[in-house]
Order: C-alpha cells, then structure tokens, then sequence
C-alpha cells in the first residue's frame, strides 16, 4: 500500500524545490530503474507492482497497479517508481573534452545531452544555474540511465570559466571558425547556449574559440540546428579528431 | 468568425485518413505559417487574430484570441493556424547521399530528421508506410519549416531498395565498419531504423554496407544512440568526407 504521506512526498518530487530539499528525484519505469540500481546511486524506496528488482524488501512496496497509476507521472505507469537519492556533488575537477550547457531550458535536451556525454565519455557536465534541473523526471526519461555515469554540476558558468586556465572554451556561433578545419587541444570546454537565444553574452566574452557548423544547403532561412543535434555533430568531429 | 463546419474540417485533420482525404494540414505559429507561405506550398485557409500574413484576404479569416485557441491544437494559440494543401509527389529522383526511414514512429524525432536533411542538403527523404505521417502536426512543429524544402516520399521501402541500382545502401549495425575509418560513394542511401526495434530484416538482406558509430565511454550498458542524433552525426561525417 502506499501511504498518503507516501503519495504527499512522492508528488512534491514534481518540483526542483521539494527534489533539494528532500535530498531525492523519482525514476519510472522498469529499464530506468533496473539502471540506477545497478549504479553506485542509493535507493531511498521502490513501489512496484511486480516484485521482480534487485531491492532490499525493506525499500520495496508492493503495490497494485491501480496505485501505481496514481503516482506515476506516465500515461501509463509501468511497472515501478522508485525515489533515488541524488548524490552530492564532489569538488569539480575536469579533464578532456567538456560540456558546459548555457540555459538549456528543454528537458529532452537535456537529457538527449547527458546521453550523448555518456556515449561520448565526457566525463562531466557543467550546467548553469537557469539550465533545466537535470532530476527533472522528463530529463531522467530522456537520459536513459546515462544520468547515472555523467558527473552533472551546476555552477556559477561564468565564473568557473573565469578561474579555469586549463581548458580552451570552445562556443559555437554563426560567424565562428568551420568546424571541420579547426584543430582542438585535447582539454577543451565546449559551451553551447540556450534554444532560443544562443550563448548569452556573459558567457560569450569568455569565449576563447568560436566555431560553427557549416550548412550544406542551399536554402539561407534554414534554421539552427537543435542544440542536441549540434551537440552530437561537435562531439563526433572532437572525437574523430583525437582518434583517427 | 469561425464555422461549424470550419471547426470540424480543423479538427478532422488530426487524423491521417482525413488529411489524406482532404489534401490539408495544418501549420500553427507565427514563424512556421510565414516559412510555409515564402515556399511553394499552397494555401487554402488562414486563421489569425492578427492580420500580419502575407495571404489573400478571401483565404484570411480573422477570429479573436478566444475562437484561436478553440482550433489551436497548441496550450497556448500562437498567433495564427493555418490549412496548407498537401504537395503532390512527383517522380522519385535521387541523387547524392539520401535518407531513407524504416519504420520511424516518433513525430519529434522524424521532424528533427527533416530540419536534418534540410541543413544538410539532402534533396530526398524517403519513409516506410510504417513511418509517422510528416503532415502530422508534431512533424510539422519539430520540422520548423524545413518540411516545405526537402521532398518527402512514403515508399514500399523493400520495393525501391531492390529495384535501385544507382546508390550503395548503407545501414547502421552494432557490427558494422567504423564510420569514421569508412569510404562511401557520393551516391548512398543511408537508411535508419525504427527507435526500438532498429533496421527491420526485410530492410536489413538489402544493405550492402553496415556501419558503426563507435562508442567512446568505457560503460557498456549505455543505450544505442537515439536515431535522430545517430542521423546527425552521420550526414555530418558523410558531408566532411565529401568536402573536405
């Protein structure tokens, strides 16, 4: 059974405000928590209709599917919903090919994003204080488990590019250098800006190398291209570039 | 004002059936209404509470905000809903890198394809008869005006492979040749598979080059990539080898 201050807790989650507080962010569905599971992320407890996870029975509550369906954020719920701790996050030390996210507001960018980090190995994220929470369950759907393997860090942007010498910031713009000439050091901070504004001007007087992904098109009102898409374009021309 | 029966035909349209019955669907959004009227599309019926269109006034219905967001299909009505006629295709001519699509079911994703194709300068989409229709409103959203500058045709996808003679067919599996390491003629059909299931085996027997995105982390239980970001990271390599 779920209990009303079950269901009280697990609603107020929905909010970035209740997820700080609280310390946890909620994971649906069976392949998305089988993930986190299996990662060094702590369950705080599971509610599922089918007892088929690898839980502790302390942390797991049976439950039927009616009211799973009640707290389940799905059109429909499937099969389990489990609150996760978020883990607190370790002084920042960063290494190779970063990405630093300048007002990502779209939660499946987001979390198509950290996908492409984890898929990519870069190791950690840097996120802006106004990008999208990244224990958004939307960002969670979309990340895939990738959430887990990425060290995700929300900072001051500005001021962290300000006081690292370490890395060339990269940030792409129209009038930037052609992606597929440009030579990169193996530490670089890729920035890419917010969907419907770009990088915004703190972060652009920062930016040490500017480059852009040429059109192959004839058509000159083409808009950009999706951030997440760019995203994927830029890290497998950086990748390439290191390795072949 | 708007009719009854004018509501009804609106509504209708959310369906493929009637689209494809009537020839129509619909374009919301300031921005997206303007790209389609600049193309060569043809316009049947415009919708708005602001007359700030370039469209005929017998075509140009004026409502107020209130009638708008009864016909909006979005939570909040932009401006003006459009009915545009369905482009009758015309002979399949390919040339040069194509995509084709087996068995795509997102809408978002397919209209990140097309905003894709178009920026890339692929001429021809070609789409299984299991594919999301494009006209589909969502298509049409996420497409943000490139649906009008790249030819969309819903193919028997096994019959067109098999019959073509002109292009190598090139697929992406697990097993495949390293992408980056990889030759490819200017003429290719670069197919892409369905979001679960991936390339159908009807689809898989007609390939004739299978190739790999490499994976750079070193966690093995990443997820595929989505195909949408699979899509950009190949035309990007496809057009880098071409040009530079």
């Amino acid at each position: 059974m779920v209990s009303k201050s079950q269901i009280k807790l697990i609603t107020s989650l929905e909010q970035k405000k209740h997820r700080t507080k609280m310390g946890l962010f909620v994971v649906e569905g069976k392949k998305g928590i089988e993930e986190v599971l299996e990662s060094n992320f702590e369950l705080h407890s599971l509610f599922t209709s089918q007892d088929i996870f690898n839980a502790s029975p302390e942390q797991t509550h049976l439950i039927s599917e009616v009211e799973l369906n009640k707290i389940s954020r799905l059109k429909t719920a499937q099969i389990g919903l489990a609150l996760f701790k978020i883990p607190i996050s370790s002084k920042i030390e960063i290494e190779g090919i970063t990405i630093a996210l300048d007002g990502i507001r779209d939660p499946g960018n987001l979390g198509t994003i950290i996908r492409l980090c984890d898929w990519f190995g870069v190791e950690t994220l840097l996120c802006s204080l106004d990008t999208v929470d990244c224990y958004n369950s939307k960002v969670v759907q979309a990340s895939m488990g990738s959430i887990t393997r990425v060290n995700i860090n929300y900072i001051d942007l500005a001021f962290f590019l300000k006081e690292n010498n370490s890395h060339l910031k990269v940030g792409t713009f129209l009038e930037g250098q052609d992606l597929y000439s440009s030579e990169f050091p193996k530490d670089a901070i890729l920035i890419l800006g917010n969907e419907a504004n770009g990088i915004s001007h703190d972060i652009e007087i920062l930016v040490e190398k500017k480059i852009n992904i040429p059109q192959f098109s004839n058509a000159n009102n083409t808009e950009s291209l999706n951030v997440a898409t760019a995203t994927a374009i830029l890290l497998s021309e950086f990748r390439r570039k290191e390795n072949y």
